[in-house]
């Protein structure tokens, strides 16, 4: 059948059950690809490598992701200078031609800013969101994301500047179940954002998936038990950190580049999609480390509850079945899914341990 | 300084001592990327999705790649019925545009047929190459690569109707440390194909990054018992592949969907880069699970004999350098070769064992 | 200097201040040993091969044990029948024969009961625990034990029996930091022994050295926030049991005959040992699979604040001092403490995970 | 059925094609128990504590032992000094005593010198022997085993004194599938022993079980290529050691006192008997590390084969049957073969690694 979404906005989609799929890792992505230089982690690549940008959103879309987040992450004033608003607009220009290659909205994304750690000055704060936003508004995205942030206050601070817009406004932390750098529980953490006018609440990054469900739902919890209504959304990392300490993972020594061994499967986060849809999270996308084929095996473990399944899906078998005329006959043994759901993939390094202390 | 092998021929920058940086993955990466189906791996997306072929092209190029090799990987007439031609036709025109934006050549490359497998039939084998080779005439390309042989017979075949072009051969079998499938141990392997023609011999595929060394030292033990010269090559698995058997990743229990905690970090490439090239290998790339940032590795690696660091480098703190403005100093200390090189990173997996059980 | 405790009894040694030091394993030891039936634990060896636990006993002391506790676990009628009074007064005399040889206690220990588990019936339990008193009393222990109970009732009814008797009680229960199980947690459970008449409170058995000291800090809290003294006790396996739920050792897959991997080293219990003393715990032991060097491990690395090492350190150099004349330099580079305490012993099992889910 | 081997000799016995079911591990096993001092091992205890060798002994005869070994290791002079002379007595003495008890022979035992190692001087190195042999004539043991060579001359010394006694003779040397420290390989050592005089030859110590079981194929082979016959034996370490080099287990860096993880099964040592029987090894025991349920292991592993359990089988149920009773039915179910023939022990060590680089 026809992707049911088409044409409407973010909040009809949700409001009447349907799953919207996230999209995945850009920075992380095209750090691998050659275009964001780790540490630095700004977008600049949207104008120096526009194509190479452009052909990362277009494998998130044809993997089933509805939403196309501008490319915008850390590019706020204090860390850009004066590219900052080039960089933003072309973000949005772009984000619309891919997103109108398919079922897809376009949101404009914030994240937290170095000046909150530095002075918590909420006036400079909301000055450089407030910044943002009007490139967002001048260029007519469908909605906001403000993402990313390690304390409740400024997450606050991000959702009271956006929602001014009069569209929907979705805020994710950056935190774990232990909460907020400042010891806000994520249940808190939640009813403050809702509070606020966020109209879906969740977390991204820093934690990998099954860590980050915990999280979720504690903000469910504590969401029921203030007796508010909001949308969940989830979009952790596409790496398994079941050692992190309240900081995440890049407090783990491998971050940022030895994190291979825990890059999760596609049947990792098949689990995490089926997870998430139990805990009744209906925005599902990933954060740092989730490729595109992550992304489609989102599409493809919820394909049920949906009724289509991605473009990607012509290029992959469901659950190995593309396996199954290989002229091995243990390849072809391969082709199930009790053989996915079960196999406990070797790291290939015994001399390496399975899991590590964090650094802080 | 500029990259001294502009305009010159693989035998010529071979001969003259240079280092040249293959490119890397193909088919798996660009099946996580959503255009290639695992169990046929065809590379049909070089007509159906052109531009994400491109991009991919240009990634390695930016990475340090010398070669772009066609993407015509089964692009033979058994495997692909009549758009075998087509396909091999653009493959050779995609790979010619993205070369001439930098210092790269174009490599026209067939691998092994399932009819040698099949029928053991060299009249048919033969003309199955000779098609293939005729494009690659027609289309000019720069020297030739047969790669992914199993069986020493079968590449020898390979050599034989790819030096009837007049145009240097490169030749890699996808073997290990114990030899082909009949039992034809590296050494002799690589005997009998520089006797048949090739200037250029090593090993592809199938194993990971250390145990392909291993292969290539007994090569270069048999080339020079027999008193013989060529060019060595190798480009190994992205993969770490120590329990493998004599049939190589593809029988490894993870295969083709459970391979992330195997992938190489980018320390582990470039250690490989400095073993092959003390071991005077000349040519390096990767095989399956390359990433450019992979291949970047390489030419990071040897920058200081080649005088000058890739494209991609610009986004690239050389040995974790990028983190050394960190806001967390235990993460500043990260920035330092003796951090990255003595890692032992986790897997983050617990419950799975860290070697498996070949399935064959 | 001469052991300071001689000749005063268990509570004269605490008060003071002094560290008493516990015995170990008895049945897990003498199962492999020959003499114990897994699955039902019963030691009537004590009367079928005394010869076998007297040499137990001799070499807990030998290893600086100060209390020689009766080899009588599971002893009431209810598990062994007509047999329980000769198994009893034997494990008596056994006891106070190689107690006589040093400077130990002897102990009366008691457990928990079947007729708990199926009836909860008041008046049978403590009839039970009364009959092994009497058996305690008539041969003049010096203390008494009530070890291995998972519900805190139970053991209140067992110390409610044993101080009838004006010996000095001590009581250890074999649970985690979950607490019992139903659900009273280990402060609360602290709170309720002492109340009910012990002396020496803490755990033993069902989780190793870290966790079970997690579960002890959480009862010395639980004493200090109800304003109870009690000394504190703690004889924890010497398996190391990460991955345990609630049900301690027993529900993980490998128990009872493959924990082999998981036990503790020499060094990793001189760690438990140390960081049991820093949290105030004085009377420190072990119980399944603390062998004979586990305990010298205990005296050895209090030897400083005691004063004396225990006699078999005659045949053991401190942190691996023996080493320091072997013929190979790399095996002599082992003699110090640096090298034991950085360790991270490998399994020589490749194949095998390093956590597993427990099956309840 | 009566054990059938009752009073003939261990030629007698392996000659008729019965299994000899060797003892286990007496060093390492006593310095856990804290009777011998790591570093020097050497077996005083049989004079200091004789009733703690005599109980280990009585173990191993329970276990299912057909051999007592004197607890003669290192016990030269050279070693030694004069205690020697005492110490080989009373070690006789104390294995016919015990061997009394039960099915069993005594076997003098010698091993490598500190001579051959310094000096390589025949005369010197074959008088330490002679000495050794002198006593083991004067107690009239039942045969001979010179055990623990590292190089294949002084083995053959070993031989030639020991055959001079007209008493069988065994002999093993610590060596693993790369063969002798001088590089003569298993198969060859075989032979020149077999050639020297040796009625009984293969390996002890240093190797885990599957390595063990690698060379003693390859000291097969060597026989029937040179067209020999003997008896063969393995006495291989109770711990896993695939990462071992040539030197085996103490070039590894957890030996002496960091092998707890790697410690075999009573599973894996059941696979060890059979693999080892099914290879014709007939005489088949364990070194260090092989504690008495080892040994059980073995003889429960071939009960078939002999007809008979051992004594000590009377506390053990077939492959867990013991626990058919367990009140908890996920541990009822742990009572069959084959779950701990598939069991795959985790170590309960996450930061730890699988596998060591060796020292050397």
């Amino acid at each position: 059948g026809a992707p049911p979404g088409s044409g409407r906005g973010i909040l009809e989609r949700l409001d009447s059950g349907e799953v919207v799929v996230g999209d995945g890792s850009f920075l992380i992505t095209l750090e691998k690809r050659g275009y964001v230089k780790a540490g630095l982690w700004t977008p600049e690549a949207i104008v120096d490598h526009p194509d190479a940008v452009r052909q990362l959103h277009m494998e998130f879309l044809r993997a089933g992701s509805n939403v196309m987040q501008t490319f915008t992450f850390s590019a706020s004033e204090d860390n850009m200078g004066s590219k900052w608003e080039d960089v933003n607009a072309a973000a949005c220009d772009l984000a619309r031609e891919v997103a109108g290659k398919g079922d897809a909205l376009v949101a404009g994304g914030i994240s937290q800013t170095s000046v909150y750690r530095h002075h918590k000055d909420e006036a400079r704060v909301k000055k450089l969101f407030q910044l943002q936003l009007e490139v967002f508004i001048r260029k007519n995205v469908d909605f906001l994301i403000a993402e990313y942030f390690e304390h409740a206050e400024e997450a606050v601070w991000a959702v009271e500047v956006l929602k001014e817009s009069g569209k929907p406004v979705a805020v994710t932390m950056c935190i774990g179940p232990d909460g907020d750098m400042c010891g806000v529980k994520p249940g808190e953490c939640a009813v403050k954002l809702v509070k606020a006018g966020a109209a879906i609440v969740g977390v991204n990054c820093r934690f990998g998936p099954s860590t980050s469900l915990k999280t979720m739902k504690l903000m469910k919890e504590g969401l029921q038990a203030a007796g508010l209504q909001a949308h969940l959304i989830v979009q952790s990392l596409g790496f398994h950190t079941p050692d992190c300490g309240k900081g995440g993972v890049v407090d783990l020594p491998e971050y940022p580049f030895g994190l291979e061994p825990r890059v999760a499967t596609r049947w990792d986060i098949q689990k995490y999609a089926r997870e998430a849809y139990n805990l009744g999270v209906r925005y599902i996308g990933g954060c740092c480390g989730f490729e595109p084929y992550h992304i489609r095996a989102i599409a493809e473990e919820l394909a049920p509850e949906r009724g289509f399944l991605p473009p990607a899906s012509e290029k992959h078998g469901s659950w190995g079945s593309g396996l199954n005329m290989h002229t091995k006959p243990w390849i072809r043994a391969r082709a199930r899914r009790e053989y996915w759901e079960n196999l406990l993939p070797a790291s290939g390094r015994p001399f390496c341990p399975s899991l590590s202390q964090p650094d802080a």
